[in-house]
């Protein structure tokens, strides 16, 4: 087992545990002070793995499950309410704890609304997607508004991080794609070496062992910055590498057909080609093809619109765009980049990426 | 000016500010940085005061203001959704505040609408109301829910707190009684020399320069009891003296005919005969009645209904409903109570408050 601590000056410390199998001992690291325990989880998810985590739970009383619709419109308002209305209904006090067993989705409603019941209750991260890994560590959570991703939340650590990457092998090939996204980001932020290394992944063929090494490489990064920089005043704004593009289509297409780290590898080559880091970005834009990541819907986006999408992306100031970009691999920086830069920019882009 | 620092250990520290007519002055205590600041205030308070505060800030760009229907209704899901999509259509970015002009109902809201806009931005509370000395300080935010007060929320410190005590001239006579709620409360938590001062006061004569004072040890005491225990882990608990049975009053009455700290008075003269404090309840119970306070509701409350909404109370665990209680005037403590002797005590006071 991987046993990895997350440490947030000031705040809270939390595990973030990795193993082959954990679902199935989940009772040993699950503390039984908690008064009752909600677990929610999607539809298929829950399909796949809520009797395993019932099971386990089963000789505590009050364990109550909440299957949402699966999908990024769940992470909106009106699942938000239910959701509390389910915890009242449950009867959750203080001492109650929701687990979040799902992808990001799941974590970032699920995180949100153990966030704001009762002005904050326990929460533990169970990713069951490599995407997840990412999105359960640091603390983020949220839901969407019709205007953009992310919105509308806040910063609430779970009590801990239980990763079970058994899970990885049910992936269906869409969910490795867009897992990947988050792992070629935290690679590009990192070394070389490990960049290398992706390169030569083929998602098709992705083996357990090899996607649980990406992983907790991905998980170790993402612990170390979030620990630098809980807030994201510093540091911690480079993990946005890729995704200011990245929330545009997912805005603009109305989170349906590309899923988050699909839109984050597109990001990521157009952050590549800002960055004028060409070796980088043709080699990627060769391995998202091979691996079937949908570039073609680059084809169809509106460069004015995705730029609006941008200008209210959280990282905006003053309507002035924030981007991340590499000096080199494993060197981030931000910069403003103008808007008129950008338009020109993105137009190249579509031209280049969808020949 | 009465100036005083609370000092959040490891979060953060702010400055609440109390003098008459401040609200022209607004200018030199908010700090420029902001690039944009959306006001928020019900209609009552907007008539008032929205041209004098947008007038000191008029020499900034990127002013907006939202009015809001007042009330504790407004304190809802509904209005939480509108004012976040508000903001959207403002671009309040990351650097933007929120002004919460208004009493607590709107302190709370714009505050959870601040906490959890991009994840949290900042906001300063400007009080119009006696009550609101007490909500503006300490960093609670909340909106409602059908089941209970406050059930969604979370802990986000304003920037500052500006309160003009001006204003209290202008307030009508319900809303000073609900002030005073929370100022008798406050002198029970401290010392008996106060709560004597207090079962002077008439508040149909209430003179400013008193009323001021009241406040400034209200705050004094409101600020030390957060300092040491932010998230309510312990003494402040003790803030909720009278709220237990005062939020199931509000809820049973649908937030509507009683005021928030009429409630709590009548919360407190409860609690103080549960504590066994027969002087002191006797004497709050003849000065709340000569005031105005509306006892009379008392008699038309089920006491089953209200011991149902108390046991969803935020401080319930485990279904068990924590009380506190008063051991003297200024000792303060937390206990157990059984549901029968509740319920027990519920029917005689009943009997004893409607005579």
């Amino acid at each position: 087992m991987e046993r990895l601590q997350v440490n947030i000056p000031g705040t809270t410390a939390y595990d973030v545990m990795i193993a082959d199998g954990l679902r199935r001992e989940l009772n040993e690291y699950i503390a039984d002070s908690y008064s009752s325990i909600l677990i929610i989880a999607d539809r298929h998810v829950a399909d796949l793995y809520m009797d395993d985590i019932t099971n386990v739970l089963k000789t505590r009383g009050n364990i109550f499950c909440k299957v949402i619709p699966p999908g990024e419109g769940t992470k909106s308002m009106e699942w938000y309410d239910r959701l509390l209305d389910y915890c009242i209904s449950c009867n959750l006090d203080r001492k109650s704890l929701i687990i979040a067993l799902g992808g990001g989705m799941t974590g970032d409603l699920a995180g949100f609304v153990a966030a704001t019941y009762l002005r904050g209750i326990s929460y533990i991260q169970i990713p069951t997607s490599i995407l997840a890994h990412d999105s359960s560590v640091g603390g983020k959570v949220a839901i969407n508004h019709k205007a953009g991703k992310n919105l509308i939340g806040a910063f609430h650590h779970p009590d801990k991080v239980l990763f079970d990457t058994e899970m990885i092998d049910s992936l269906p090939l869409k969910e490795k794609r867009s897992g990947y996204g988050e792992v070629v980001k935290h690679a590009l932020l990192s070394d070389k070496s490990w960049f290398d290394e992706i390169m030569e992944r083929e998602l098709k063929e992705l083996e357990n062992h090899k996607a649980a090494r990406d992983l907790i490489r991905g998980v170790r990064l993402k612990a170390s910055i979030v620990e630098q920089d809980e807030k994201e005043a510093g540091v911690r704004k480079y993990l946005n590498l890729g995704h200011t593009l990245a929330h545009a289509i997912e805005t603009e297409l109305d989170y349906g057909s590309v899923t988050h780290g699909e839109a984050v590898v597109i990001g990521i080559i157009f952050a590549l080609s800002l960055s004028g880091m060409e070796e980088e970005r043709n080699r990627l834009l060769v391995w998202a093809d091979n691996n079937g990541y949908p570039l073609e819907v680059v084809g169809e986006l509106d460069e004015r619109k995705l730029l609006e999408h941008m200008k209210r992306d959280k990282k905006a100031e003053r309507g002035k765009i924030n981007y991340v970009l590499l000096q080199a691999v494993g060197s981030p920086y931000v910069s403003h980049v103008e808007e008129d830069e950008l338009l020109h920019a993105l137009k190249q882009f579509k031209n280049e990426v969808i020949e």
